[in-house]
């Protein structure tokens, strides 16, 4: 069985396979969706009309046994940015879908009435299945009984109550090996282009899947024995290193430290409390109440960062709490408490909320003085009138730029509509490049300068120095390389500075494509993958204007440093 | 006393004098505007932030004895769009400005804290009071207020409770002769910008004023004299004509007959119940209740299309309710009866909307099920929520555009984030050509193909014919002329079918500056006008990407005619 496209018409509840065109033979992931959306959506097109398209790619070596390769991603025009977006995530779901030899799913068209539609899909076939009663439900219990009705070894996509609102701030949510609706594809609001079309939920069980097809065993054993390595050798990837004993959380100290944590919506840069919300606290944390740390968030995963969090005594396991996630419901919130950390991020996963966006929301609307700042239980009442539908809820679940607009404030902190991450841009201002220039909306993980910038990972750099196009590029190229590969952005911590675990990347793909890709041919390739995606947002209408930060972050001295976003326009305007 | 601009810093409120720059003394209305904001402010700035300015101004015959001149346009870069903005309104206050010899009023710079201002201008100078006891209060009660507390004889300019919450939509409200709220720079968020400085209101008195200076009173004179012969004598501006006896309402009927009156959100061009509605029925039943018909909205009209719309005994005063206005909150929200639309127009003026996004911002979130369409009370309680600064109600005062996003609808009317007026652009095309290609976002004021495609005036073309580039170009030259003139754009309907009559505006306006301006000039002042315009909003991000209306014009047919705006893209941008 060749490699295949499923196009799933939403219109008239067709499901059809295609052969995979030839030149989309050698792409996978970010490369498949934003080749896919380039080709087929119009980038003027209304993101929640019937001419928009949700695209799902599995990575090129996903599905096989190279490690920590569990990713998907998910594409579109994006009703937040309006402009491409591809969010991925780390997911058994993807894994499946590769295994069954689907190189992409594109949803299309749009199913008049208000009804909403599960797509099961097997190695026997696809089948609509109405999915009303898994409607106006939290996800928690939804993925519970999805996985009763359709068994445990499902892997599920799916989108929550904020989706159903058309919420720009709506995420597209992958089951985690134990079911939970924790594994998002959260930015840029593809949640609501998925909820546009009325479909809900896509139910994927490879049982009897062929497998993914590899050209080359040899090679590709020969690649990912390098690439495991490299992994377990590697302070930050290696077991017990940085992200397996601490996950992406080991960062609130390091980034504190660094005066880098945006405090209370992006007004300082530091703040002594965030130590109790830390990696570090919160592992000792979940060693008391019995979560679970560490643990891998698709199977075949080395670094395993994740974890599950809970209630003590186990109870009401949330998933992981991500470093963004813990920053954007912590500090930026004013909240320094990881019970109510957690409860928030559980509202999240719950509600199909990205985490970021919805942190970012619930400074703002801080700000804004609908709460006060560090609400910890006010912020839950927010997620509720989310869950509840209400005026409020739809103002929230559009996401920071629409929430501040409404509610007055000025101080917005969004790049092409999508909120900033957990790195405050002006004193770690290779981000702050990233967040300005990636066709992607503000994103730290386009283009991650905290490696080299913080970490001293791919090299070192001064993070308050202005000179940053040239790092921002080179990282922007190479992750938009490993985005297509299916590989996790984390295993370039380890190849950044281990030649042979990028050369055994290579060789990887090399032997599941049966090409000769060579180390050089990885930032040609990101670099063709982020024009493909310049080129659909030239033509959505953007323009260099729009990379740019908000004005507050070049006017507005952020302590400790007192230093601002001084990256000149030109710079800026150089990256691509 | 030269003719003088006046500078208001509200960061320290100061308030200074300055000369005239000799570039700019042969500027007015909305080439002053225009021109200032180009100069002055940051096309990428936040319009509510420090950096955006606010630009009032008078036009060339304001002031003057010349008829149906008493035009301010109001200017800077709109929040609603995010480009350039002019919107003018006919007032005494505009012709008090003129006559204290000041060419423009620039409002610069950000009052720190919560305190609200109002600025007094007379012959004297002028003086800072503390506004806040006439903030968060409607603009009816609070106007009759100031004219207690400061005379009958002012002129007021102020902003109201939806400015106060730096509502996308929020216009700058200035008085009538009788001193009602119902004068509007309505279009664009300017209402917003102001408030947003700290300043709420600024009081003229031009006792003492030494007038406009007029350099050929000759010239002048026998100018005037041509203008008000054609006003006097064409069909639609005479006395007992067209405007005079039902005022803009007039059109309710004509354009219902073209089947291009938008109904229920524009999901139809076409209801017999629109003649309730109608100028005709307006007309009849302001006699029987005791309001005026006609007025004039500054002294020295001659065309006087205003009225006074009332409860019946003459009780509750609005003001005029036009044309834009009744389709707006009557038709276009299944709303016939114009009770419930003189309501909701006086909550408007109350609360310091524009009635035009106002109503499409009702007929969206009657289309997100706010309400039902046709329910006038509700539609009053939604203002209710305005009034009261609820969640709600700081949706509604964003516009139509983000009550559509936050409600999920996707048929959005508006153009550069500003709704659509009162004419489908399915049946009357090129009205929509304007709205697409105008600076200014969706606009029938600055290119009002109307006259030529249902009125016959100025040429008569096919309504339904996609050719009208050349149309629209015509037009919005020739209205940013007039714009900048100060006189009433009303005026076109006579001096474009009587050649006399455009001569003798150019020789009014010959008489004022002593120049020797030909009608050949007209178009290629227009021009320079909106170049400088188009200069800005390239600057601030906008491409011809953004010349477009929204997807659903382009797809859904409006009935009667089924049709769908059809002109190409290409012609669009063959406009400027």
């Amino acid at each position: 069985m060749p490699k295949r496209i499923l196009r799933v018409n939403m219109t008239n509840l067709e499901a059809k396979f295609e052969d995979l065109p030839e030149d989309y033979a050698a792409l996978g992931g970010r490369g498949m969706t934003s080749t896919i959306v380039a080709k087929e959506v119009l980038p003027t097109c209304n993101p929640l009309g019937i001419h928009n398209k949700l695209v799902l790619a599995p990575g090129i070596v996903t599905g096989t046994k190279a490690p920590s390769s569990g990713r998907i991603s998910v594409g579109g025009k994006s009703p937040l940015t309006g402009g491409i977006k591809e969010a991925n995530a780390g997911t058994p779901f993807s894994q499946m879908l590769a295994r069954l030899r689907i190189g992409a799913i594109i949803v299309e068209g749009k199913h008049a009435g208000d009804d909403y539609y599960l797509l099961k899909l097997t190695n026997e076939g696809t089948e609509f299945i109405n999915a009303n009663k898994w409607s106006n439900k939290g996800l928690y219990g939804v993925y519970k009984d999805l996985r009763k009705e359709f068994g445990d070894k499902v892997g599920i996509c799916g989108v929550g109550i904020a989706a159903e609102l058309l919420g720009g701030n709506s995420g597209v949510c992958f089951s985690d090996p134990e079911g939970l609706p924790s594994r998002y594809s959260g930015r840029g609001g593809m949640g609501a282009v998925m909820a546009s079309k009325g479909l809900k939920f896509i139910i994927v069980n490879d049982t009897g899947a062929p497998g993914v097809e590899i050209a080359n065993e040899e090679i590709f054993s020969q690649g990912i024995k390098k690439l495991r390595d490299a992994l377990t050798s590697h302070d930050v990837t290696k077991p017990g290193g940085a992200l397996n004993s601490y996950g992406t959380s080991v960062l609130v100290n390091i980034i504190n430290e660094a005066g880098g944590l945006p405090q209370r919506n992006f007004s300082a840069g530091q703040d002594d409390r965030s130590e109790k919300v830390s990696g570090e606290a919160k592992a000792e944390e979940i060693k008391k109440r019995g979560g679970q740390r560490p643990h891998f968030c698709n199977p075949g995963c080395i670094i395993q960062c994740s974890e599950v969090w809970c209630k003590p005594g186990g109870k009401d396991p949330v998933g992981v709490l991500e470093y963004e996630s813990v920053w954007a419901l912590g500090p930026n919130s004013g909240i320094y408490n990881l019970d109510d950390i957690g409860e928030l991020n559980r509202a999240c996963n719950d509600l199909g909320l990205d985490t970021i966006e919805a942190g970012d929301t619930i400074a703002v609307a801080m700000e804004g003085g609908l709460i006060e700042f560090g609400d910890g239980k006010g912020a839950l009442k927010l997620m509720d009138e989310i869950r509840r539908k209400t005026p409020t809820g739809k103002i929230l679940a559009n996401g920071t730029e629409i929430t501040g607009k409404v509610l007055g404030v000025t101080r917005i902190p969004t790049v092409k509509g999508q909120s900033l991450p957990a790195y405050d841009p002006r004193a770690i201002k290779g981000i702050g490049v990233t967040y300005a220039t990636t066709p992607m909306g503000a994103d730290h993980t386009a283009g991650y300068c905290i490696a080299p910038e913080i970490m001293g990972v791919g090299g070192q750099v001064d993070p308050l120095s202005p000179e940053k196009a040239e790092v921002s590029r080179n990282l922007q190229l190479a992750t938009a390389a490993v985005d297509a590969t299916g590989y996790c952005l984390f295993i370039a911590f380890a190849v950044l500075d281990i030649p042979e675990g990028l050369q055994g990347v290579v060789e990887s793909l090399n032997g599941v494509l049966g090409t000769n890709l060579t180390v050089d041919d990885v930032a040609p390739i990101g670099r063709s993958i982020i024009d493909t995606e310049l080129e659909f947002n030239k033509k959505a209408g953007f323009t260099p204007i729009h990379d740019r930060l908000p004005e507050f972050f070049l006017e507005e001295k952020l302590p400790p440093h007192n230093t601002v976003f001084d990256v000149p326009d030109s710079d800026l305007d150089s990256v691509f």
